[in-house]
């Protein structure tokens, strides 16, 4: 049996091109024992993908050139010789841009594709929901009546950061590229107001819809995004810097020239990556189940269609061509 | 009686000169029931007074034309009209650059000026030092064998940064302008090491200093001085923001390049003022008054002379002419 998969095969220098992957075929590696055989299902594409890429220490080791794609991915075991997994199990994991995984299942999950479908377990169920949690619950803690402001409002974790916010009683305004994902973010989603930040007035159009100003910044974008918000920031706000994605592909880095607002303001700046927070997944995963199963949270997928169009979707994804969750269907 | 006072004649724009400033003499404003008069022997002299000198929202109210500049004062009762206070009493209190201060006594407080001198109650045992205490200790919060590093370190609060560094078994490394202050944090005030930034090489000099990377990075300065720091972050480490005095008379803003560090590695950034958490004075001072008292903690004063020199002082102060904390003897 063929397992067809994504590698590195070299390092972008700014832009990320297809170039920078290859695809390649290989025989599936039979489990030996312990291990289990996962036929995945779907990949997760992320922005966090992009720092794996570089030759330089970020959170988490880079990426070697020759090896899968790390990724999140959610499938089925289709044999196993470990007595923690049965066949037909579902299960989420870190399996990577190909189509079957063999693993010892340290950090795989089974998850319960009764209560949402398995491609939510890798969004709004997954790490970018968790993610969402995390940053505007345990760093943000926005209070009732407060103002919370997310950039990349429509993404898997924008949209679900706007949606709590909502649920806590706060206004949530949006950041997103273009009419279409601002109409979704105040329609659909019910946030008060979005920003489309590609029409050019960001700064007016900032203090336009925060009228009491900014509590609660949730940041994945960085750049001139991140100045508007720290022109409009109140005393004592915070910021949970969560991604910076226009930097990723970025050979010179924006100055950011509003860093006095953060002494002026006596801002908290948190950066920080959800598996730093592991002991939270277990508090904040059933209360996401629960607010997507009841409608409270809604959530939109962007699907790209088997594993060779990966590294295409994931450059669109970059470039925030998706609309919501970006995802590969792999069978 | 007459009495000498430096008001606001006009708001800077960049650099701060003395046509900014007016000298005045008026009587001395009779206390009335209720009110006592002081006597002021010395102005303290604080970067911060350049924020108040500007049109523009700060931390505090700013400034307005003709009034009285703001700052903190040390001096003795010559009248009272006020059961709390006795003449001779010595007290510290915010009655501005002035020689005389009539006040219903609020926010002022006695000093007992046998533990140390009554200057050192506007520096190492004042707003300055209880700043060094706060931002150092509750926000940075270092163990013992971290890495701590400040910025201005040889001034009135960076001084009292690293000594207290030292006194929690951290490596202290300051950065500061010219050998003579590096010697003077070296030699005199037992930091591990000083980095002179006007040698021309701070992010080379500060990468040998901290072969452990940076802990706790407590931020006096902003600037390059900012992204040199950030560049040498470790992960989950954290800044204290408690001046960016490179950019107080700035036209343009610098722009931080480095940004992504704190998403990076996962910093915590906290921008604060002393004033804000008022209930930790009460902590702080006795313990800086016993480290002072032992000679755990030295420190130096660079003082002028007379009230009318105030106003060249503290253009010196914003250029780094002073060594240690900035003073003008008022009598």
């Amino acid at each position: 049996m063929d397992n067809k998969r994504v590698v590195l095969a070299s390092r972008p220098s700014g832009w990320v091109t297809e170039a920078n992957f290859r695809i390649e075929t290989a025989p599936v590696a039979n489990p030996k024992d312990g291990e289990i055989l996962v036929k995945n299902l779907w990949l997760s594409l992320d922005p966090y993908m992009r720092g794996r890429m570089n030759d330089t220490k970020s959170y988490a080791a880079k990426q070697e050139i020759g090896e899968v794609m790390v990724g999140g991915t959610a499938g089925e075991v289709i044999e196993s010789k470990n007595p923690k997994f049965a066949v037909g199990d579902q299960v989420v994991g870190m399996l990577g841009w190909q189509q079957y995984g063999t693993t010892a299942g340290v950090g795989l999950n089974k998850i319960d594709a009764s209560r949402a479908p398995m491609s939510a377990f890798l969004g709004v169920l997954g790490m970018p929901g968790v993610t969402a949690w995390v940053g505007l619950l345990e760093i943000c803690q926005p209070k009732a009546g407060e103002t919370v402001v997310v950039s990349a409002a429509s993404g898997a974790v924008g949209s679900v950061v706007g949606q709590i916010a909502k649920l806590k009683g706060c206004r949530a305004v949006g950041i997103a590229g273009g009419k279409a994902k601002c109409d979704y973010v105040v329609k659909e989603l019910g946030f008060d107001a979005c920003i489309d930040y590609k029409a050019g007035k960001l700064d007016a159009d900032l203090k336009a819809a925060v009228p009491n100003g900014i509590d609660c910044y949730f940041e994945n974008v960085g750049g001139e995004t991140l100045d508007a918000a720290l022109r409009r920031m109140n005393a004592f706000s915070r910021i949970a810097v969560c991604g910076l994605i226009s930097q990723y592909n970025a050979t010179e880095p924006y100055g950011v020239k509003t860093f006095q607002s953060i002494l002026t303001n006596r801002i908290k700046v948190q950066g920080f990556i959800v598996s730093d927070r592991m002991e939270l997944w277990a508090k904040a995963l059933p209360e996401l189940i629960g607010w997507v199963a009841s409608g409270k949270i809604k959530y939109r997928e962007t699907v790209a269609q088997g594993i060779e169009n990966a590294p295409k979707a994931f450059i669109g994804l970059l470039k925030g061509e998706n609309f919501g969750k970006q995802l590969v269907k792999l069978a």
